[in-house]
């Protein structure tokens, strides 16, 4: 239909595709970042009135699913150059080694037996380093306003006076819909999707099932696998079929990958036979059966193991 | 609280900050790209039976909601490496700058009082550039996989046997609330977003009212500027209350941003008024209460357009 494109056979294979290139072509470096240690102090007294970008700052920063390749070129920018990092349990290791290695990190989710440090104790943290005019980086998994209590940050930030700025991350289930082949949305089977948190405030899992229910759409439930059971079962009570396709996928986007798929009536057999345990994200829809087909990354892993073994 | 960084302060300012570090840092070059003019063919055969990584593929990439600098790094570095783009409009031209400049671009979308090419063709199109042993980046606005119809594209690719990989992008709606300062889910305000279009296959706006009039969540209604008036007052008919937040954000993320807040019984008066057009997002919930004082982003730009004139 086309005609093919000219090729240079002479091209070398290239194992680190040129991204210098991508980034002399970047000209939406709109604002350089300040420069390390050029914050206003009495040792080194602000240049002149317009010295808002040599303050300290909070940069609320989106990880993305895990796969530190999904991390946008704006949050892989500020990792280079943050002073400190501040970030909890679902930031993939992988992501921390881009920041500079004489970056402070700081770990403010769970230790084992422990809890994450309180919400207000991390916004009080968030604030001193600001105001010591240091760039913060606070990495949060996925994107820091859907289930990252984001808003809850910056509302404390905005209290104190600091300056800041939001970087959207990839969230989770978009992470999971692309790299288990699951779509959110599709004309022949879902014209919305719900995102919603199986894990409340009060501890409970009091859900809006009627609403959550309604034909037509994909629903996304974070943080809801020790409820699974109950998930399906208050689904199934308030008219989803039982036979609609529903499933688990755990460490969405990671080389550990894995999707258990089945039914509102079979899943949460499936999870416990298959021992599908948290990080998982559950997805109830008639596109999960488009799974079978459209799953190009799990395939893969199946393929390179079964090659090197 | 915390002991503040020892600062270098003979680092210089750095403008570009080091993206080469950050590569370097990468572990995740899991998969090289396949070097160009690699394919298979009668005069460059295959030199293994593993030739996979050499045949044309075809990648379905998010290009995110606008602004370059929110592409993944792995967008970016396919990019870098594609031999054809197949973009359509919703895709910034910062985002197509980031690609070779050799390599050949393709446009399917709407021309000025054109229709885009209809599905079936990019879908032909893709198989067809792909069969040639191309390297194909097919570029979406924001996410693939939610209103990007991407489903329809990855059955076409897998019924012809070609292979495909999907990476996610930022979805339109977490553009906007980071840039607009709109946290799409807030412990005290919503444990739940909907993502719904206002567009549908049959040209209707038969949307669930029901469902998306529930409390506790944020909706953001994509492609829905054309029936704002509709929606709100259905809203309203199905029990939203007149007075919930609601706004309208133009062009979110890009330079050219504008948000108008006001509330269901207002926005579509407030968008007349104003004369916000596509592309624009609706969303509705009490977290819009918010953006007056998360709105970081359009803040600034006004403090910069003061500090110019």
């Amino acid at each position: 239909m086309e005609p093919a494109l000219s090729i240079d056979s002479t091209a070398m294979p290239d194992e680190t595709p040129g991204l210098m290139p991508v980034f002399a072509r970047l000209r939406h470096l709109r604002e350089p970042l300040p420069a390390r240690g050029q914050h206003a102090s009495a040792a080194n007294p602000p240049q002149s009135v317009r010295t808002s970008a040599r303050e300290g700052r909070v940069f609320l920063v989106g990880a993305g699913p895990g796969e530190p390749d999904l991390l946008t070129l704006r949050a892989a920018r500020l990792l280079a150059s943050a002073d400190v990092i501040v970030y909890d349990q679902l930031v993939d290791q992988g992501v921390l080694d881009l920041a500079r290695p004489e970056a402070r990190r700081v770990y403010v989710g769970k230790q084992a037996g422990h809890h994450s440090m309180p919400q207000d104790e991390i916004n009080a943290l968030l604030v001193s380093l600001a105001s010591d005019g240091l760039q913060v980086v606070r990495l949060k998994g996925g994107d820091p306003f859907i289930f990252g209590r984001g808003g809850e940050e910056v509302e404390a930030l905005f209290e104190a006076g600091i300056g800041f700025e939001i970087v959207p991350g990839i969230t989770a289930a978009s992470g999971m819909a692309a790299y288990a082949g699951i779509p959110l949305t599709h004309r022949d089977h879902a014209q919305s999707c719900v995102f919603v948190t199986g894990h409340l405030k009060d501890g409970s899992t009091n859900l809006d099932w009627t609403a959550l229910a309604r034909p037509r759409q994909t629903l996304v439930i974070y943080m809801g696998v020790g409820a699974l059971e109950e998930i399906c079962r208050e689904l199934m009570a308030h008219g989803m079929p039982a036979n609609l396709p529903a499933a688990l996928v755990h460490r969405a986007t990671l080389p550990e990958q894995r999707t258990v798929a089945g039914t509102l009536a079979t899943l949460s057999r499936l999870a416990l036979e298959h021992d599908v345990r948290a990080p998982a994200l559950i997805v109830i829809g008639e596109v999960v059966s488009l799974h079978r087909r459209f799953d190009w990354f799990e395939k893969r892993s199946r393929v390179l193991s079964a090659l090197a073994s």
